[in-house]
């Protein structure tokens, strides 16, 4: 994976890579005092790329950021929390592009320049004179401190409980690069872009079609690869900007540090992923399916997204229950190739089941496994060489309690 | 549907159908008392037919049964719950063959005529001492009244709570024919035959070829169209014997009363798809979601399923939230053509959304509604004419408590 080609900035945010500032406020979308308001902006026009919910219904603001991003340039992102302005009809689209013409004013910045996203609560309108407000309070509030970024984590969060954040740094042609990110869960996360907003800001140069190539490609190996309830949303977004600040030659796949830049791009992609899934609503673990052997990758990430949403092996690992037959159960209806009489099964260290035979194993020593914080789940089909892995988390008492309640 | 075409039995059972006894006791392979081994046997040759698991892994029961019905006739059927007996290599293998060749000399038929099901924990050999004493105690115990039927509807169930049978009549040629069902859920319960096990019996006289072709149709339209959680099992199966003591001319397609006897015959299996839904592991409601104006019905077929197998949308449901933006992300997921402005949905009597737009409703009445016993969901796409029904609980508390703790 080159995880060793750069280096982790624990302190680093999305305000870390030159040109950058974010800020967030409360405006009164979110009944709470937490934040609901956010937004990040370049002082130059960036190289911009996005990827999408793959849901028919698509909220208004996807709408108006696609129409800013058909020039593969932003210098401003707007988020509001609290209400995903979608199934909004005419109003909702008028609403966001209103966010986003506000927010260019404010910023002095473009109007095609400035992407909107929102995320909350599906089919209410948007309470726009606390959104126009709370756009004007933002100019005065960005920072390029970690104080800006930590608001800005803090607005784009629903039932998250923790904020998700992951920067890297590599070296391009002997210069020093920034790739840093921000992201929010946690409900309807699935494969394809569930409610999820992802965040990525970089000060390397690149052009529009490698960085929109390189963002495609991550999101299927990170965000795509994570799952909570199965579910999508309207809502989701991934967007990447980069200020090209860092001054080195243009990096494209042809470039000596390419791999370098890319494995780094990644590994924040991947962190933020994998800190979705264990946020994920209620979640008591976070779960690791690793799928090797199979025929091709395509059937391994097939394979590890179902056992990943299968309820039962969710709830199992709650209970911190080795219950292998779910999961090969699960391995059995993803509807890929599988040989019946050649698949192994390891949770964590122990090994359960072998050439899809039980293997008599120690239960306390899988309790104490199951009842840590990470549970690594590892099946081998031995049919080729194709491999996965995804991540998710367990089903709980809290994920119902959570989502019985969540609109009233 | 035709549900006019046929009288329903309150007390029908399966052994109501002339030529059928059942039996069941307990033999020791559930830890409580409950009964654990099961038996429906013919006095006469019947003809019968199967849908199976679509799981890779197929338990060692599906192997010997799919021998047994290759001649298209059985005699019995003998079933265990407690133990999958899935997943146990040849040993589980030579365990099925066992059951099978001990009911047919304790029937004294043939051993070809004898089917064998197993339902309840994979991974564990049977305890064979036990499952043997217990076939030797089944003869005498077989009934044809009521009793038969309670004991071997007992020994079928896991984490049922209910018993789940359905009785008609129709008449067929002047004749009257009974068709009875009786079956058991509950956790792994999703559209493609999971863990369930559907046991049919009629004195009909009908062929091999329309049996069949009548069971994988009503099971494409009825089991296959519930879900619990999404998983399917390795063991399930849907069996239907005809003894063929009503004596009338033999059914077909082209036979006068065949819509008569057919949509009894759905009946019978739909009440049985309900009543499993309705007993899904924790589900304190029965969700029934009708899709219609699709463009096919395999279109409206596979958004039902989606809806019905959100766990948003089921959570939603047990909390009594009239959350419609779930259920138009579901929709939107489903991967089937939707156009997004033109979609109505009403939760029960109250219209929640029309035109894609979102329709102000008394919350009060909502909630009145949502905690009745069967929430019904009704969305409508106003593209085609493709229609569907699906069937499913709400998810719990309990549905976590169960299955964290099932295997321990």
């Amino acid at each position: 994976m080159g995880d060793n080609l750069f280096a982790i900035l624990e302190e680093g945010t999305i305000v870390t890579p030159k040109g950058f500032k974010a800020a967030g406020l409360h405006c009164g979308l979110k009944k709470t005092d937490r934040h609901d308001l956010g937004a990040i902006v370049c002082e130059v026009p960036a190289v911009a790329a996005a990827v999408y919910t793959t849901n028919v219904f698509q909220a208004a603001p996807l709408k108006v950021t696609r129409e800013s991003l058909a020039d593969g340039r932003l210098r401003a992102i707007v988020v509001n929390s609290g209400n995903a302005n979608a199934c909004t009809g005419k109003q909702g689209e008028e609403d966001a592009y209103t966010m986003r013409s506000r927010a260019a004013a404010e910023f002095g910045v473009e109007e095609s320049d400035v992407a909107v996203a929102s995320t909350g609560v599906i089919g209410e309108l948007l309470k726009m004179d606390r959104v126009i407000a709370g756009i004007e309070g933002l100019p005065g509030r960005l920072s390029g401190a970690r104080e800006g970024a930590e608001a800005f984590n803090q607005a784009i969060l629903t039932t998250d409980l923790v904020k998700k954040e992951a920067c890297v740094t590599v070296s391009v042609g002997g210069v020093n690069v920034t790739i840093a990110g921000s992201a929010k869960g946690s409900g309807m996360i699935h494969p394809n872009m569930a409610t999820m907003l992802g965040f990525v800001t970089t000060d390397a140069v690149i052009g529009q079609e490698a960085l929109q190539q390189l963002l495609r490609q991550t999101a299927d190996l990170t965000f795509n690869m994570i799952t909570v309830d199965g579910d999508t949303s309207t809502n989701d977004m991934l967007i990447a900007m980069a200020s090209g600040l860092a001054g080195h030659d243009e990096l494209s796949p042809a470039h000596p540090d390419w791999e370098a830049f890319a494995s780094g791009f990644q590994y924040v992609c991947r962190m933020l992923a994998m800190a979705i899934a264990r946020d994920g609503e209620g979640a008591t673990h976070l779960i690791e399916v690793h799928v090797n052997g199979a025929e091709t990758d395509e059937d391994a990430q097939a394979i590890a997204k179902t056992i990943i949403g299968s309820s039962l092996v969710k709830s199992a690992v709650f209970g911190a229950d080795a219950n292998w037959g779910r999961i090969i159960a699960a391995v059995g209806r993803a509807g890929r190739p599988v040989n019946p009489e050649t698949v192994d099964i390891k949770i964590g260290p122990i090994s359960v089941l072998e050439q899809s035979r039980p293997v008599a194993f120690d239960e306390d020593a899988a309790l104490a496994y199951l009842q840590g914080d990470t549970v690594n789940i590892e099946v081998k089909l031995h049919t080729g060489s194709g491999s996965a892995t995804a991540w998710g988390c367990d089903l709980t008492y809290d994920y119902v309690r959570i989502n019985a309640a969540y609109r009233t």
